[in-house]
């Protein structure tokens, strides 16, 4: 068996945690969940599977320090930065071309830095198995989620028949990658039993992405070798800085999946959470009896259904319901629950009258 | 003429203005309105009037040295600590004792500390035809407030028949002090155009109000030449702890007010507000056009009818609408505008669990 690697995409601003997640601390360097930031669990969450050593985490470039900081486990070295941000197809074919310097024979996996999981020994048991199927063929496989509400924050993937299980996890081929739905169709898919949500979690081999990246878009199939020449050496920031800028934007989805007819899909039936915004913290928070979460020192009275954030200082409602409240160093956040999304209207009053310091 | 004092009551514990008042900063030590404390600013406004070596300070003992820096113009010694409270009957007592000891003939005012007012030149003329109204008789004199609105929250003052005016200000028999009504009673006071709100504001002789506290609550009136006998002198703070705690708790309108028969009043037609709680605030700072009051650093969108106090961070609100924001140092107050009153309730709950440290 050749070597298996983790790739986890760690890019992204997470204004959507704002005043917590700032420009230059997004959401994956924060413990919104646990103890840890969410980058450290997401590397946890692989032991026993990859080792430290072979995970590498591709973040934008001005955040590579912080994330060293906040992934202390993971070697300096593996935690590359990206010149600009290109959306995943870009991001899976640098992490194809830093895996394929170390081991052109190896599999890996992208996963992601910004969700919150549970049932961690199912979560690596299907993760093994994704393993096990990428390296049986030239099969890009995914791991769905099981749906449990007809969400429409998420693109679906249409289950196909099934196919040869491994290790215990039952595999279907993907029949179609699906855009985010409408309420209805949501509840169609949820309803048929046939979707999944689409996670961000793919496991292939070397060899099986650059050949669907050269298939079907090779204007990112043909870098991979580019890239993966200079990888480690000290031209590589350099280097990369002038040829990844010149990719266009396009996401993973796009690129190959949507086209790709070698794919398959395990269902993935742990707790899975993208926490995508304030009001998920809900999931993960116990409320009093009156429905209010309070994380770090919060006092209420006549208040209910609040969820506060308010590690280091008071926060005191009398007579407040429905709101988020979020405390840090410097700003305070009051916000209605049902208006979280307005968050970024805030934010884009705040740039434009040049707050910087604050966003 | 002999001299003219003010005394400044300034007591209390202004619970209302938590979290910015705290127990060891109550109102009238905060710059709620303005740029300075509104003690201070109760000085000022005697300008031309009452210079400030004649200025003295009624305060609780423990706030002594708060008080002295919130009011630096007034001589240190004038500033004395009264070593429980006791309400205001003993202390206008002591404050008799007071300024008799440094001058028998004179004439003081008797004026609050957390009041804010505008029209000063009116309210300085108001209170120099009370002093000239006090000594020309054995007057007790009070300056009432024309009442804009049926409050239930004040006492009331019923105007008799005219009497002789004093530099250019009417004056009136008083005809009764009365409790704060109920609202039907409000009412019928406002139409009546003969009540005036009662602002604890009195001007008299030190033979006046002495032979006034004799006639009327002796056992004040017999402590006025005993405290007389050691103002100024080192033993004072101990001698007053020993006697003063020994008197009843009792307001000057029962001990002496509502008994009295040689009482004028004024009407006093310049602006006064009491700035009894937060709400009090959107009378005294602009609101912006979604009638948001802002002070200090605040960012507001979909958002109302808040008022937010935040120097020295961020306050940011996301559809937020009568809520009023305090921020400190160490805690943040959200309530809703109409439960100010249960801010009461909260601090009840932090004094059960021990938290003296934010109280």
């Amino acid at each position: 068996m050749s070597g298996r690697y983790a790739v986890i995409l760690a890019g992204g601003r997470g204004e959507r945690f704002w005043p917590l997640s700032r420009a230059a601390k997004p959401k994956q360097l924060l413990a919104l969940v646990g103890d840890k930031p969410l980058i450290a669990q997401a590397v946890d969450r692989l032991e026993g599977l990859v080792p430290p050593e072979r995970v590498l985490i591709l973040t934008n470039a001005d955040l590579v320090d912080a994330t060293r900081a906040a992934a202390p486990g993971v070697p300096p070295a593996n935690i590359i930065g990206e010149p600009v941000g290109r959306d995943t197809a870009p991001a899976v074919a640098l992490a194809t071309a830093l895996v394929k310097a170390r081991d052109p024979d190896a599999t890996f996996a992208i996963l992601t830095a910004d969700h919150v999981m549970g049932d961690l020994p199912l979560f690596r048991q299907t993760l093994a198995a994704g393993m096990d199927a990428a390296e049986s063929g030239n099969w890009l496989v995914t791991i769905g989620i099981k749906p449990h509400e007809p969400s429409t924050g998420f693109g679906y993937i249409e289950m196909g028949e099934s196919a040869e299980p491994f290790s215990g996890i039952p595999f279907n081929r993907v029949a179609r990658f699906v855009e985010k739905p409408d309420r209805a169709t949501a509840e169609r898919y949820l309803a048929s039993g046939r979707y999944v949500w689409n996670s961000g979690m793919f496991i292939w081999s070397v060899r099986s992405i650059e050949a669907a990246l050269r298939a079907h878009h090779p204007e990112l199939g043909a870098r991979i070798d580019e890239w993966a020449r200079f990888a480690g050496a000290p031209e590589f920031a350099a280097r990369l800085a002038e040829s990844f800028a010149a990719v266009r934007k396009i996401s993973i989805d796009y690129a190959v999946m949507e086209k790709a007819d070698n794919i398959l899909v395990a269902e993935g039936a742990f707790a899975w959470d993208d926490v995508g915004a304030w009001p998920a913290l809900e999931r993960h928070f116990p409320a009093d009896s009156e429905g209010n979460i309070g994380i770090g020192d919060v006092a209420a009275v006549r208040s209910a259904r609040n969820i506060v954030y308010s590690k280091g200082r008071l926060t005191a409602l009398v007579g407040i319901e429905d709101a988020i409240v979020v405390q840090t160093d410097d700003v305070t956040l009051v916000c209605r629950r049902d208006h979280a999304q307005d968050i970024k209207a805030l934010l884009a009053r705040l740039r434009e009258a040049g707050r910087s310091e604050v966003l």
